[in-house]
C-alpha cells in the first residue's frame, strides 16, 4: 500500500522530502506511460472541487489532471458565490462535495481551511492554495520542474524574484526546498521581502541570502524563479516605475546569466518576464505548466489507488 | 422493456408507489454494483442540463451521478443569463440542448416550464424543480432515505418542519408520501403553513395533522424533515426572532425525541440545525446528499437504457 | 495520413471545396457509426477551449462533439474574465491551455486571433468565431446541412436574409460556399448590405444577386437562410419597424416559397422565424444544430487521429 493511499494533501510542511520524492517518480511514471494505460487509472473516479477564491489556471490543471487519468471532474468554480452566499458553511460544502466525489480540491483564502476540511470530509481532500503561505501542489510541481529540467536539485543556486512578501506559492517553494541542499537568493525590494515571522524549521538543508537587486545575483543562477510584482502593492506609482527594472527579466538580464540557466514562473505572467525571453532555451514556464499536469495527475494516482 | 424508458420526469405526481418503489429498486441495483460495471451503463451518454435557477448543489447531484454510470454533462449553468437575456425562448433552448444530449435536465422558476420542455425536446427530460411545486428527484431521494434508514416508510411518523408555504421540497415530498401509509406532522409559523389551495388527492393514505411548535410533536417522530427559514420571509426581524427559536433543531430538542429518530434536510443548511446535531447518531442529511446522487444516477439508467 | 492531422483550423478560406467534403465525407462516417465505437475515436484526449467572447452555444457543441467521441472538455468559458483580467496575454492563456490539452478551440473578437494563436500553441487550434468574418466551423456545418437536406450544393438557389453586415456566420459561409456552383440571393435592408471591400475571390464559382425585399426572390429559392436583425443596428426604432416586416419568415411568406425549401438559421433565433414555422416540414434549424454535432466530431477527429 502507498503511504498517500486516502490521505490529505494539506500542507508541503507535512511532506518531508522522502514523500517528495516519491510523487516525483510517481510523476515520472505517468509521464512515460502510454496514455491507454494511464486513461484507466482513475476511470469512472470523480474530483470534487470547491473553490471560495477562482483560480481558473490550477482549477483547469487539476481538471487536464484527472481527465488523462480518464477521471471526471465537476464542482464549485466560485464558491464564494454559489455556495457561501446562501450562508452554508464551509464545512457542509465540503461534506457534500465529498458525497459526490472521490476526492476534493479545495481552494480558500485561510490558513488552516483545508486541515479543517480534511477534518470533515469523507473523503482525502488536496489544498490547492490556502492562507498565507500553503499551495502545496504548486510547491511539488516547481520543484519537480527544476528536478527535471536541471537534472538534479541538491547543488543548485536557485534565484527567487518579484514579491516574495505575498504570495502563497514563494512560501510553500521555499518550505518544499528546505529539504534539499540548495543555495536560495531572495531578490526582492525591501518592502517586499519575505515576512520575518516565518520559520523554516531549524533543521533545514537550504541555505538562504538575500539581494535587494536581481542584478548583484544573477550570474550565479542555475535556476531564476520570478513570480509578479503587484502594482497594487505600491502606494506611490513612481515608487513601483523605479524599482520596477530591477525585477524585470529582459534579454539583457539574460546575457548576465548562465547559459544553462533556466527561468520559471508560476504564472500568470504580466511583464516581468519580456516576451523575447519566451524564445530563448532559458525559458521553461509554459513546460512547467505541462509538468504541473502530470504531478497532479500522479498525486491523484496516489490518493486514489492503494497499490499506485 | 422499462417502463421509464424515454419517459420524461416532470411531476412527482405522475408517479405512483409503484413507480417509485421501482426506482428505489433500481437506486439499490446502482449502489451495491461494482463501481466498474456502474461506470459502463451511460458510457458515452450525455446529459444536459439547463438551469434558469442557478442551483449548485442539484447539478452537481446530476452530474456526479451521470458521472458514476461513466456519462458526461454539459449545459447552462445560467440559462436566464446565457440564453434567454439574447432572448431565445425556453423551447428553442431544450430544443438545442436536446441535440447536443441524450437526456436534459430543467431547473425553471415556473409551474408547468417541464412539461412544456417535455413536449418539444427530441429527448426525455427531468424536472429539476419548477414552479411552486415540483421538484420530484428530491421528493424520490427524500423516501428513499427514509426507506434506507428506518427500513420503511409505511407507519411512520414523519414531521416536517419549518416554512412549508414556500419552498417546492416540501410539497413533492408530501405528493410523493401521499400513497404511503404515514402520519405526517406540519410544524410550522402560522405564516408559512402549506397553502390551503393546496390538494393532495382524495385517495391518499397519508394522514396530516398540523402544529405550531415542533415541541408539541416531537416525541413521536420517527424522521425529522427540517426545511430552512429564511429571514426575508417576515417583514419585521423582531417577530422572526420569536418564532425562530420554536423550530430550530439543536441538542436539547434531540433530548425530547425517539432515541432512533433520524434528522433530515434538503440542504443547504443554515441554522435551523444546530452543528452539535451533526455527529449525533440521529443526523441523516449528508447520507442523505450521497443517497440522492444514487437515486438520480438510478432514475438516469432507467430513463436511458431500455432493459434497465 | 490525413491531411488535416495536427493542423489549425483558422479560416474557412484555408480550405478548398475538396477539405470541405473531406471533412463531410467523416462527418457521414460519424453520424452513421455505432456509438460504441464512436465514443473511442477520442478516448482519453481533451478539448480545452478559451472564449474571449462567451458563447454558451457554440462552447457547448464542441463539448457535445468532444463528448460523443469519448473525449473531455475543459477551459476558459469567460476568458475575458478568468484571464485576461488579470493582464494575461492572448498568447500565455493559448500556451497554458495547449499544455493541458490535446487540441485548443478558441472564440475571439478581434481578426486574426485564431492564427496567432495556431503559432504559439503546441497543439492545433480550432477558430470559433474570430472577427468579423471567421466561423469556419459554422460554414462547415451549414453546408453540410444544405447538402445533407437537400441532397447536393451545386445548382441550389439558396437566399441568406437578414444582418448581412454584422455576423461573421454570413462572410463564412458565402467563403465556403464560393466554391461550389451555387445562385446566392442575399437578401437585407440598404444599411445592413454585405460590407463592399469584403471580396469573394475571382476565381469563385458562386453567383450572387442582391435584393432589398424577400418577397421578390422567396419563390425561387432551394435554401433560405435567415439571421437576426438586432434592434441596435438601428438607431431609431420606427425605421426598425417598418422594414421588420421584409425580413421575418411566417406562415405567409412560406406559402410563397416552394414546397421542397428548407429554412435554416444559425440560432439563436429571437422573432425573425415564427414559431408557426418550426412544425413545418421547411424548418431545418434544430437538425441543423444536430449536424454541427456531428461536422464538429469529425474536425476533432480529423485533427487528433492521423488515420482518421
Amino acid at each position: 500500500m502507498n503511504p498517500f493511499h486516502n490521505q490529505s494533501v494539506v500542507s508541503i510542511r507535512d511532506l518531508g522530502r522522502d514523500r517528495l520524492e516519491a510523487v516525483f517518480e510517481a510523476t515520472d511514471r505517468i509521464r512515460t506511460m502510454p496514455p491507454e494505460r494511464r486513461r484507466e487509472l482513475c476511470r469512472g473516479r470523480t474530483l470534487g472541487y470547491v473553490f471560495y477564491e477562482p483560480s481558473t489556471r490550477t482549477r483547469l490543471s487539476f481538471e487536464a489532471a484527472m481527465s488523462s487519468l480518464g477521471g471526471s471532474s465537476l464542482g464549485h468554480a466560485d464558491a464564494a458565490s454559489s455556495s457561501a452566499k446562501k450562508g452554508e458553511s464551509l464545512a457542509d460544502t465540503v461534506r457534500t462535495i465529498s458525497a459526490y466525489s472521490d476526492v476534493v480540491v479545495l481552494r480558500h483564502p485561510l490558513d488552516g481551511s483545508s486541515r479543517f476540511a480534511a477534518e470533515v470530509s469523507s473523503k482525502p481532500v488536496i489544498n490547492a492554495g490556502s492562507g498565507t503561505e500553503e499551495h502545496p501542489t504548486q510547491a511539488l510541481l516547481d520543484i519537480y520542474t527544476i528536478k527535471k529540467e536541471k537534472g538534479r536539485v541538491d547543488g543548485l543556486n536557485i534565484g527567487i524574484v518579484g514579491d516574495l512578501k505575498h504570495g502563497r506559492t514563494v512560501y510553500s517553494l521555499l518550505y518544499g526546498l528546505s529539504g534539499y541542499d540548495v543555495n536560495v537568493h531572495l531578490v526582492s525590494p525591501p518592502s517586499l521581502r519575505i515576512r520575518p515571522e516565518f520559520a523554516y524549521g531549524t533543521k533545514r538543508r537550504m541555505k538562504m541570502s538575500t539581494y535587494g537587486d536581481l542584478g548583484e545575483c544573477a550570474g550565479e543562477m542555475d535556476v531564476l524563479y520570478v513570480t509578479r510584482i503587484q502594482r497594487e502593492r505600491f502606494a506611490d506609482a513612481e515608487e513601483y516605475a523605479k524599482v520596477r527594472g530591477s525585477y524585470v527579466v529582459g534579454l539583457d538580464m539574460l546575457r548576465r546569466m548562465r547559459p544553462d540557466s533556466i527561468i520559471m514562473h508560476p504564472l500568470p505572467r504580466v511583464d516581468e518576464i519580456a516576451p523575447e525571453v519566451d524564445s530563448t532555451p532559458h525559458a521553461r514556464y509554459f513546460e512547467q505548466a505541462e509538468y504541473g499536469k502530470h504531478v497532479r495527475a500522479a498525486l491523484l494516482h496516489l490518493l486514489l489507488n492503494k497499490d499506485a
